[in-house]
């Protein structure tokens, strides 16, 4: 059965018989013009779009995958911000061949993440499109908001997890050049055995945002890493007016990058420092805070300098990922 | 220039410098994870998609009336609910392709929209794309919200200004063949003034919502006319558990549209119950109520019956526009 044998009336009937939820602090959930939230204080919005054949590829990341990923990029912007995510509006475009068990397997993910960050879907837009086409706007509400602006000279750098992980899942996804089942495992041509490969894999395909409580009431400025540590490493640092030294050697690294990136003949550290879609919270917070995540740099008063194991400064190339990118 | 020799940091630069506001309530908007307002009370929340091919021809409308389309589309569902919208955040999916001046004279349509309805832009993402893809999220607020559930049997119903109007300057525009500039005006091949023909363009390039603060104290049910007035007082009379008889000759029509649906050898009522766009309000209310709107027929127990101009029911086929519509 497909999108165009069923029909968008029938299908947001059954989206809002699925997703009918008493959260608290709801008015009105889907079904009416708009949304309808009871708000008290600050409120938290944010929004982000994934675009068939530059955000995803079908081919690689199956549907419950996609669902997933596109309520965790859009729940780590709260995060990111000290806040707490409440509700989630979904724009689905998508082809009228679209089959109705790709559309069931695409909100099968968003619930599941909607049940990962207990938010509530309450509203959203079903169109045609050639390609698949993904935006969600995500509310959240915040006692005290963590901007980018905020890091002060000599406050030390900190990062959650570890980095590269989604790039090196991305790199090892190009080679397997398939879907894949995370829970049941697989055969692939790569000399890396499969429990070495499905966290990376995992990181990359359906990234579990991070949740900042614990770190909202120490940071002195914040900023979720999508596009990689160095491009979002100086966004902070342009919207404080600092500057950062970062030492190679203490950016965290999994085992299991390590592994891979050596399998593959990647650098992970160039993975760490330019690879996108960690999620990963980067923060600042002042040196005589004890802080529960990896410092992996100071704030300097300008510009963003890189130290090698060896403590000599690196020249960087390889800013990380923007769209409309300028080559040269 | 096209957009692909700019790059998206510097396009979300320039945007941020265009669109800094102080807008009352804005916390903190554009260039940071998410946008912060500050919230006391009922906040509406809406969001709409239009895809390149699906809602619009990029041959037929222009960037700056696409910009402008986009908002009031929006704007029409916070104002269907009975509020005042106060923001917007806007995602802005196009190929690398895109000219500068493409991307500038969008954002000239969506700005002139931001002072029309007194909104600011607090937000939003940029991202490549095949086809030009658009998403924007509404936010508002309410003193009363008005549903669409709250029609009663006896209510009378109403729709503001008049209907069909955006439906026949789309078919216009498919004689026309091109984008127009309603100020200059222009010369085309049909048998029309162009003072007859450029209101109706205007309705469907350029539509402006309608604000209900005169109608929301006495309105019981509200919905914005975007899909057709049938399929639209369908969702009404459906959310209110209730049915609808409807006059023909009390739904008020423009003489243009007359004038151009004669022409065009289409029936102007037809137009009116089944043409999409017209971002009108319908609404019922109370008959004891004094009220500025044409009143088309009142909320019965059941069903939805269309009477013609001799009072005979009519039978209904058309009923306006669904994606993924199921073809009978």
């Amino acid at each position: 059965m497909k999108l165009s044998q069923i029909g968008e009336l029938s299908l947001v009937d059954k989206l809002r018989k699925r997703f009918r939820t008493r959260a608290r602090g709801l008015i009105l959930g889907i079904g009416d013009d708009a949304a309808v939230i009871a708000s008290d204080g600050s409120t938290l919005i944010t929004t982000d779009m994934m675009v068939e054949g530059v955000h995803f590829d079908l081919s690689w990341i199956t549907p419950f995958q996609l669902g997933f990923k596109l309520i965790s990029v859009n729940v780590s912007d709260i995060y990111a911000m000290g806040g707490i995510p409440h509700f989630v509006l979904l724009n689905f475009a998508a082809h009228g061949n679209c089959t109705q068990q790709f559309f069931n397997d695409f909100f099968d993910g968003i619930e599941h993440a909607l049940h990962t960050y207990a938010v509530s879907l309450i509203g959203g837009d079903i169109s045609a499109s050639d390609k698949l086409m993904l935006s969600v706007t995500a509310i959240g509400s915040a006692d005290a908001v963590v901007r980018r602006k905020g890091a002060r000279i000599g406050d030390r750098i900190y990062v959650t997890g570890t980095l590269g992980d989604a790039a090196c899942g991305l790199e090892l996804l190009r080679k397997v050049k398939r879907t894949v089942d995370l829970k049941k495992g697989g055969r692939y041509r790569l000399p890396l055995r499969w429990q070495t490969v499905v966290p990376l894999l995992r990181r990359h395909l359906m990234p579990r945002a991070r949740d900042s409580a614990n770190i909202r009431a120490y940071a002195t400025a914040m900023i979720d890493i999508s596009d990689g540590l160095l491009i979002d490493l100086g966004r902070l640092c342009s919207e404080s007016g600092v500057g950062a030294r970062v030492r190679i050697p203490d950016i965290p690294l999994s085992d299991a990058l390590k592994q891979a990136a050596a399998v593959l003949g990647l650098s992970a550290a160039g993975l760490a420092l330019s690879g996108g879609e960690d999620y990963e919270l980067l923060f600042t917070a002042s040196p005589r805070q004890k802080i529960d995540a990896n410092c992996i740099g100071e704030v300097t008063r300008s510009g963003i300098m890189v130290l090698d194991d060896a403590g000599s400064r690196i020249h960087i190339t390889k800013k990380g990922y923007q769209h409309f990118a300028v080559q040269g």
